[in-house]
């Protein structure tokens, strides 16, 4: 393959499209084509050389692309690819990043034809901001990556999605069936999210930020969300989401009796046993 | 008063006590002596620069001090601080560093005579590890401070405390009575520490690293607790915790229903809410 031969699409330049357009920079030496809703957002991604071609429509994004990433919310995500159905090319690697990927599977697996190879992503990076404006290709340095397979897959198709992975710093890469993957996520960041927004509805009179230390900083600092964004991740995903959280507040429920009675053996022993699920789970 | 006329004790040297060592350093001009009933601590300090001199005993370390500062645990800090009751000078300024204060408060209020001035101190900073080896003179830079006189106190006694937050660093500074401090508190480092704690309790089947972000990391980052100080401070500030943990759970509680009755109009505003809040602190 000479230079310039492998053509790689991205549609929706926020800050994950954003991100992966300036750290895809020379991979496979790739001519970067991209596709935004947006006029303004193309044109500024241009301007600062994360593209090398900015598409006038989702369809010129996508026609004569080696790959494919779709970088937006998954309902979004999923039309936009049944639009591209008929104007991806014969053999082209299909990807997109979002964070629940059930629906989207169920998609690809009941409409894509034998020709079009997808593979699912989701690169755990992300900022309490969102946009082009805050991307950079230095996000997923160090990052975790799960790598969403459908039932049956094209196994180059796979291996290009982990070179890619890890060409952009991918730090640990996972390999799991969609629903494996959303009932890991529910937890690791959707729970999250939920925990943080929920500490941020009811704060005690004349609190200022003198009174504050990183715990508040770090425990709430994803309650700065996209909520339209969130609101469809955390619906999508909400009967994975359920049982998490009902555990999340059986686990607090306990906690607050335990006060209330001053258990302090109660107390004691569930501080050490997070402490030390905690560092377990550090070292996989 | 000329050059090391200005006594400084320091009696514990953990985190929050060595860290205080060091960024002391030079503060009117004083001559430091520390204290810790581990030996090898106290010597480790002497050997690193953090103190002038180590003190043998609990009465040698606050004999002839003016400032006399206790880095313990509340319960240790009472302790000592009655055992020094006849080995203060006179016109000492006694101060604390504990995460919870009506206890202290009431212990100074009802035993201190009145030639010894007490002033509370609330250092907002940390780490999730603990003990003199990860103490550091710059662990107080930006740090809120909290400072808690008792209903009567000496103006100069609170203005050398005020002078002491500012010289190793304080960001900001609040002054509030125990019950304001403890009640606000419960909010910005309890109840995180009781979130952080319950989200490490049931990690979803095979979840790695690989899957987590930095909401995992940030969300979870302090359920690395110093379980027994921690069961002391959340049983003593039981009574203000209590109310915040059950606005907590009936959140989240009222989310999974939300989440299981499909609301999206609820969670939507939810989100924003958490959002909207966290901002409008932010800039307190």
């Amino acid at each position: 393959m000479t230079d310039r031969d492998f053509n790689v699409a991205i549609i929706g330049l926020g800050l994950i499209g954003g991100s992966l357009a300036y750290a895809l920079r020379g991979f496979r030496s790739c001519r970067l084509t991209g596709f935004d809703i947006d006029d303004n957002v193309l044109y500024r991604a241009r301007q600062k050389g994360a593209l090398d071609r900015c598409a006038g429509s989702l369809e010129e994004a996508v026609t004569g692309a080696d790959l494919a990433i779709f970088c937006s919310s998954p309902h979004s995500v999923i039309q936009n690819m049944r639009y591209c159905l008929p104007f991806f090319k014969s053999g082209a690697v299909v990807t997109e990043i979002c964070g629940v990927k059930r629906d989207i599977l169920t998609f690809v697996e009941t409409t894509f034809p034998d020709h079009l190879h997808y593979i699912g992503l989701h690169p755990m990076a992300g900022k309490e901001v969102s946009g082009f404006a805050n991307a950079e290709g230095t996000l997923f340095r160090n990052a975790g990556f799960i790598i969403v397979p459908p039932a049956s897959y094209h196994q180059q198709a796979l291996e290009l999605i982990e070179e890619l992975a890890h060409y952009v710093g991918a730090g640990r890469v996972a390999v799991n069936g969609a629903d494996e993957h959303d009932a890991i996520i529910a937890y690791t960041s959707d729970l999250m999210h939920i925990a943080a927004t929920s500490l941020c509805h009811d704060f005690p009179a004349n609190m200022t930020m003198a009174h504050t230390a990183a715990a508040f900083r770090d425990c709430t600092r994803i309650a700065n969300v996209d909520a339209t964004l969130w609101t469809e991740l955390l619906l999508e995903n909400a009967a994975n989401i359920i049982p998490h959280l009902g555990r999340y507040i059986e686990n607090l429920t306990n906690f607050q009796a335990a006060l209330q009675s001053r258990d302090q053996e109660f107390i004691q022993q569930f501080l050490e046993r997070a402490t030390d699920h905690k560092k377990q789970i550090v070292k996989l």
